[in-house]
């Protein structure tokens, strides 16, 4: 009666290592092979599997893994669905559905020439919807294209998957105050008081919504190499209960 | 003196072992971990290497290991360009020339965050450039969206490089037969007679194609499944100077 999130890329749309950067963690990341690949996860409960966001381009290895029956897709950004360019021509007796925001314009030809993916089945906010028996509740996010998180209910074990978003709509804050998620995962994309901090958290307002928020535990995801350098270079502690996630990660909510 | 070119990928948009398929190459070239990735080259002269085509979306590796000085494309097509989603955030000191035909769409928003990426010097069809040494003539092919081939001089050393094409253009056609190239690249997606056969040659075509043109070698490339396998059931002979490129290979012509 589990339900397990892997993440499956942890990375802000840069990654980590930067291309061409020489910062001293990207170097060592870079000389260790360690890396944080586009924001991207897998919800599995009883014998199923969703993707949720397709930044990654390895998908016909990780549908092998997991024989992904759906796709969630937060937005239309290049970072979280270029790795559905590739995979739409495949075999055409199959059909992957792929639930997103209502976006007209999607991204480049997705929508227009969808192959095997069938994009026609929307997620409206707050519209809770049942699928493989799990329930899921979009909910809208702050970022500059129309944007949802996901809220997972699977036999009363909750997890919030919340990227991209600077902050909260008061309305998906209302709504997480009494829906009360087991874990939130959370968007935390550059260290604090960044410069330039737009569509995206920095550390100390990804604190923020977790402390108003108040689950049993926080993930941070969506990192950028500058925040990696800040962790490292700082040391920071962060609350008992807020965790920095890494690419592979496997969390359970029993 | 010599001019060089490595294939780093040889496979149609799809790919080859296509995305769920159970035909018996997919299956047989599943099991070996042999691919044909998404279309695309690198063209080798003195200490320089130019990147042809960036649908390949490991390409924070092969800079690594080819220090790329420039990227040709030669149309917006996700796969050719999907790659380049994720390098245009790199670290901003970096500027990396693209140079592609004039399409004030691109690809996504590619064009209008392209991060370190620099578009502004396009290639103009029959109009000759110098880039590092090398003489660079981009010619426009059939294709569904603007695209161009490009025909490579180095020191009297001459490789064509044509995909994505159905045939070719009259103007094109009468400039290769003057220019004679000694090595020809030429898109062949489909076996003999595809019934749908759009904006790629299939065997026959791109056989026709040679045989105008008459360089010292013709090369295959842009290889969908069906023609993987016609190949394997019906092993056909091709000219003695045709061959079949497979992603790797590199070719020299001294």
């Amino acid at each position: 009666m589990s339900i397990k999130l892997t993440f499956l890329g942890t990375g802000d749309a840069g990654g980590v290592p930067l291309f061409g950067c020489n910062c001293s963690i990207c170097l060592q990341m870079k000389k260790d092979g360690i890396r944080r690949s586009p924001c991207s996860a897998v919800i599995s409960f009883g014998s199923c599997s969703f993707l949720i966001d397709a930044g990654r381009t390895d998908l016909l290895a990780l549908f092998d893994q997991y024989q992904f029956k759906r796709i969630l897709l937060t937005h239309y950004h290049a970072d979280h669905v270029q790795g559905l360019f590739h995979i739409r021509w495949g075999n055409p007796a199959l059909n992957i559905p792929v639930h997103g925001p209502v976006d007209e314009q999607g991204c480049a030809d997705l929508l227009k020439h969808p192959g095997i993916l069938d994009f026609t089945d929307q997620m409206i906010p707050f519209l809770c919807r049942e699928f493989n028996g799990i329930s899921i509740t979009p909910v809208p996010l702050n970022h500059s294209k129309l944007t949802l998180g996901y809220c997972f209910d699977y036999k009363g074990k909750r997890v919030a998957y919340l990227t991209d978003t600077l902050g909260l709509p008061l309305e998906t804050e209302s709504f997480l105050l009494s829906w009360q998620p087991d874990i939130l995962i959370l968007d935390c994309s550059h260290p604090p008081g960044h410069a330039h901090m737009r569509n995206h958290n920095d550390l100390m307002t990804a604190l923020c919504i977790h402390n108003k928020i108040s689950p049993a535990e926080s993930w941070l995801t969506h990192i950028g190499h500058e925040l990696e350098l800040y962790w490292h270079a700082q040391g920071i502690e962060l609350p008992s209960n807020v965790f920095i996630a890494t690419d592979g990660y496997q969390l359970t909510v029993r």
